[in-house]
């Protein structure tokens, strides 16, 4: 499949296959479009039917054209596309967008006939975008190529690329976003059903493109969904945000997976744990691409998450003291000198505390804002400054704005504005902000989302530049391949926690015994007090068989109770097969965690984590991450979770091994990839998470083997 | 204080004290705006300084006047007010707005100078609202008492009242919503300081305005909260909803409390009770305020939560879903006959489970579109449309427009839209919506949060009218309250537990015993297993003095450990005022909950539950009602919890008693009221709670009494 998408955005000959001459049509729209838009290259419209419309020649065939043309706009009937495709093959057209629907999005016979479709593209290597989409608009390049009511209107060029997999959302995005948000997009695509070119194909075209600075992706579900994390980290490198929605989150009826890990991730899960290791800024809202995509363009990224506000009213300030802070920012207090400082010549202030809450008179002497500035993006607590000047018009205004944008000019440091003055009354103020690229806001509580949002992107630069320059740990076992390749039914307790301590994960001392005198001899090895279990592929449920001892403290207690498990279990199912009983240490104190693996289809494999009982099983409060998962994204993924403080000493506890916790983590993931194709999905439950120092214990295990049909 | 705030709103004479030649000046301010506003009552400003300003008469002093102004404005420094609102007294003045700073926000003398200030406004009986305001807007009035840049607009006439804490926040909610929004105000009054006329007083004079339809509230903080839930009560009878910001929720460094209960709520959290208590809407930013405003002028309100979405984008009919289901509605499928009929006539759906995907062929029928539209109005399933047209605009958004407005006009169903066509390309179309009473956003976000809103109000409506049917518990138990009289010490076990029994809590059997023969008849009454603990107001910690033993199952271990406790007792603590030993019933099974009892200074006697250990602790997973508590309100806060499932059963474990859980829960309210002058804090901890039918035990409580000065 063709990738290089410069062509597909830049055509130099476009052919419209199906081109009508009811202009009001979705076949009629995209000449008239492209002439509106004054296209600079060349059009074929190509429709039997006609010998013209709006004057240019009309084309009875692909195969009539004069040339190949870079681009065929596909608007014809489902039916009857795939012979159109094999056309554009045969004439070695390289990129084609198809709108037709009637294919995957209505299940059935269309699903087959998207297949047929994508076997053309991949003979004749055209890169299909679509099909069932609205099209790609290049600002930049006047190629207006698709329909809808946003196609109708002319836009400013700007520095955001947008692919979006619905075409009537995506543009009313870019419309509104551009007409109403004055954030100008540089390129926007609709990828509809995407059995081609993919969004991750675009996304990665837009972050080599240099003109596109930031990104911006509407996502409803990826296939190639494990490239996010490759696509993702290219994006952090350059420096180009991806603002991005993933939708669909709450959709029911998801199938009940066999282990806990299935259960509690799900699609949603891992998109959220992808977009966190690779930094992309998720959505709700089309104000927030907006306010969002006018943060990043100040060009600014501030050093850290301690914001000072500076405000002339309380109220405003305080809301957004309430939404930095909720959104993960510090608004710390100021450094004695900065307060030192500010009280020496503004003696008047209502408050020093941060927010610090200035008298209106602070904007009648432009000295005196400009010290005030100048005070606190000095104090080193500091790392951005968001400013509030409520409704603030008029003359005052505009002298207001130009002190700010002066000092913006030569600060590294960001300023964001929340200024409520409608535009129509503050419009020259706004002017000297926008020309001086600071942010501006109407009310405080976006303000301080944008700000909160610039500041968790530069969170995310760290914590992957601190995960890249980390070892990810490869470990292999082939005897743990060994005795997974071609299982099919699931490897529970010892077998589990076997190929668990291959990959250095810390297990419960264990071993198998087949007489009772061996048990006892185990018993002696491993120490009073001892559980016994019987092992049976015939008895999942040992308790329910009374085939389980716990706690036996002596020899003469543990050959009592062998004889006594053995008796039960083969009571319980005549004739079960059994491989031993297994005898096992007792594990005293420790935090009950569970981990888990899941091979997801789309994503591969997949680390979870969470606490034991009602924090997994009730509150699901678990944090999932995709593999390979090195240390510290370990020990970021174990404070994510809202029960973090149990194991930090909360209750009077002790504290937990945390670090042996995230140690097993990373070994997890390791084993994760090293048996990807031999394991589905894998709970650890429960993980013994013992005292600082003390590591911790599988204390049972089960994995449920790929399955090959 | 003067409560009738009709002569506020509509003064027919107002004195401007220290009324400026300088209108640019905020005492210059005022007689600008209600000359410019064509105020149509008589004006007097008062200023030895000046003859006249703006060609109005000037008064040297308020005696001067020739008549008692109705509002008096106060706008001098902050040391001469005392003296004016004295004089203001003395002429009869009922109302006077004081804009001047220096008050209880700065702290200090100005606390002082506010006392002084309201105890002038007692005495001459003078409605002060301020200080530290920026006035009042009467737009139907034509009476612009302020100042600010918001006042040098004109604004048009609405429903919508509101008060605010900021001044500088409230008059950009108002400007924006009016201007940007369409949403249009009747009057707005800032409060700053409150020292006499409260937001409280405001919102109900909002109530009785037959103007008024809508009410938006800006709350840092209300000294008379309690006032809250009846204020509440009365919109809610009223069908008047209230539109609220509480702001302040993050502020640290709130003071440790002794109890669990104190430290788990605070303000914010009593707040947050007390509005879904009484159905209070909490809006996070100005677009909420608009967006649900233009929600509830709909006029319709829906039967229940379900909501049927009708989109010719499925991306944003995805994103709707998203919304809707987060924000706790239904998107349930249609009735089989709704389907049917669907299908009968549109054919080419793509989509006609729920949110229903139609092609945008339907727009180019206006009789399909109707149909649709009735197809699913009449759905028994479906209480409200949500219907989504992307950016449809020109000839074809028009008449869509008109179809759904006549449809909407004869539905009791409410119909939203999302439509994000720019207001500049569509003006017809949504001229015909809002003439309908259409509410419609540009975004299925925004569509969805309001829909939502409506809702939540639909189900809070239900919620208060189900508890006004309730009786109240009223138990009064003078034991109770002779036992805590005048205590200052904590009340603990034993004693705190005789109390719950008084309100019928129940509580585990024991007794206190002062001999070993007692221990052991107490013991053999309750019947073994029991505990045995020391009691003694010189150890609270009995654990550790080893002084508690449990498990007892017969009468010598019983009277050995009573021997043992009572040993250990003296040698932990030589000289330890020992009551005896309390014998106890061993509590098997049950879920452990919390219980516990606030008396809020604002909003007097609160309940909390939530479920034990690292619930509470840790997650602060709780909910809290302010007294009196309903068996209704009880459960509904029950069900409020993350862990709620703990009680239905998950994890395999029967299902809890949540009646007696409630019942308890209720007579715990009853407590709290009859209490009120005795107890400061209550901790039930635990409350163990068994299977249903087999009620609930506190196993131990504590009571911090009121302790007077």
């Amino acid at each position: 499949m063709r990738k290089d998408l410069e062509r597909f955005f830049n055509p130099r000959s476009i052919a419209i296959v199906g081109a009508s001459q009811d202009l009001a049509t979705i076949s009629g729209q995209p000449l008239k479009h492209l002439i509106s838009h004054r296209y600079l290259g060349r059009i074929y419209p190509v429709n039997p039917k006609y010998p013209e419309i709006l004057g240019v020649k009309c084309h009875a065939s692909l195969e009539a054209l004069p040339e190949t043309p870079d681009l065929v706009m596909v608007l014809i009937n489902a039916a009857r596309v795939a012979e159109t495709l094999r056309e554009c093959g045969k004439k070695g057209v390289p990129y084609a967008i198809i709108f037709s629907s009637g294919y995957s999005e209505v299940g059935g016979k269309g699903v087959d006939m998207q297949l047929e479709l994508a076997a053309i593209a991949d003979q004749y290597d055209i890169g299909v975008v679509g099909p069932n989409c609205q099209g790609m608009i290049n600002i930049a390049g006047s190629v207006f190529a698709g329909f809808g009511s946003v196609y109708y209107s002319d836009y400013d060029a700007g520095s955001v690329s947008m692919v979006s997999q619905s075409g009537g959302f995506g543009c009313s995005v870019m419309n509104l976003a551009a007409k109403d948000g004055g954030l100008n997009f540089r390129q926007v695509v609709t990828t509809g059903n995407e059995l081609g070119v993919s969004s991750l194909d675009f996304i990665d075209y837009f972050i080599d493109d240099p003109q596109t600075d930031i990104i911006v992706g509407y996502i409803e579900g990826l296939k190639d969904a494990h490239r996010l994390l490759e696509i993702g980290a290219k994006a952090l490198a350059a420096k180009k945000p991806i603002l991005a929605w993933k939708v669909g989150n709450t959709v029911q009826g998801q199938k009940a997976a066999a282990s806990h890990t299935a259960n509690l991730g799900g699609a949603m899960a891992l998109y959220r744990a992808a977009f966190r290791q690779v930094g992309i800024i998720q959505v709700d809202d089309i104000q927030d691409v907006i306010d969002y995509g006018r943060a990043f363009q100040c060009g600014k990224l501030p050093a850290g998450n301690r914001v000072g506000i500076i405000t002339i009213s309380g109220g405003a300030g305080i809301l957004m003291t309430d939404e930095c802070v909720n959104r993960g920012m510090q608004v710390p207090q100021l450094a004695p000198a900065t307060t030192e400082r500010l009280r020496s010549f503004v003696p008047s202030f209502g408050s020093l505390a941060n927010p610090i809450d200035v008298t209106a008179g602070i904007f009648n002497d432009p000295d005196l804002l400009k010290m005030t500035l100048h005070a606190v993006l000095e104090d080193p607590n500091i790392d951005s400054i968001a400013m509030i000047n409520a409704s603030l018009q008029g003359e005052i205004a505009t002298k207001v704005a130009a002190e700010v944008a002066a000092v913006a000019r030569e600060s590294a440091k960001p300023i964001f504005m929340s200024w409520s003055a409608r535009d129509e009354v503050n419009s020259g103020a706004y002017a000297l902000l926008d020309a001086a690229k600071v942010p501006h806001y109407k009310s405080p509580v976006r303000c301080g989302r944008a700000l909160a949002a610039l500041s968790w992107y530069v969170e995310a630069l760290h914590r992957h530049e601190v995960a890249r320059g980390e070892t990810v740990a490869v470990i292999t076992s082939s005897q743990a391949r060994s005795t997974l390749a071609g299982r099919t039914d699931d490897v529970s307790e010892y077998a589990a926690k076997q190929i668990l301590a291959q990959y250095g994960i810390g297990i419960t001392q264990e071993e198998i015994a087949t007489s009772k005198e061996q048990a006892l001899a185990i018993a002696g090895r491993i120490g009073y007090p001892v559980a016994l279990k019987v092992q049976s592929p015939d008895i999942p449920h040992k308790t329910e068989a009374k085939a389980v001892r716990l706690g036996l403290a002596a020899d003469a207690d543990a050959g009592a109770a062998y004889d006594e498990i053995l008796r039960n279990a083969k009571a319980y199912k005549t004739g079960a097969r059994i491989e031993g009983v297994l005898v096992q240490e007792m594990v005293s104190g420790g935090i009950e965690a569970i981990l888990g693996v899941t091979n997801d289809k789309l994503f591969g494999p997949a680390v979870m984590f969470g606490l034991g009982g009602i924090f997994a099983e009730v509150l699901k409060d678990v944090a999932f991450r995709i593999a390979p998962v090195t240390k510290s994204v370990a020990l970021d993924m174990i404070a994510e979770i809202k029960g973090y403080p149990v194991l930090t000493g909360a209750r009077g506890a002790a504290h937990a091994d945390i670090d042996a916790l995230a140690d097993a983590i990373v070994r997890l993931s390791a084993l994760a990839l090293d048996l990807k194709d031999h394991v589905a999905e894998l709970d650890i439950n429960p993980l013994f998470v013992f005292a600082r120092g003390k590591g911790v214990k599988a204390g049972d295990a089960l994995i449920k083997p790929v399955v090959r049909n």
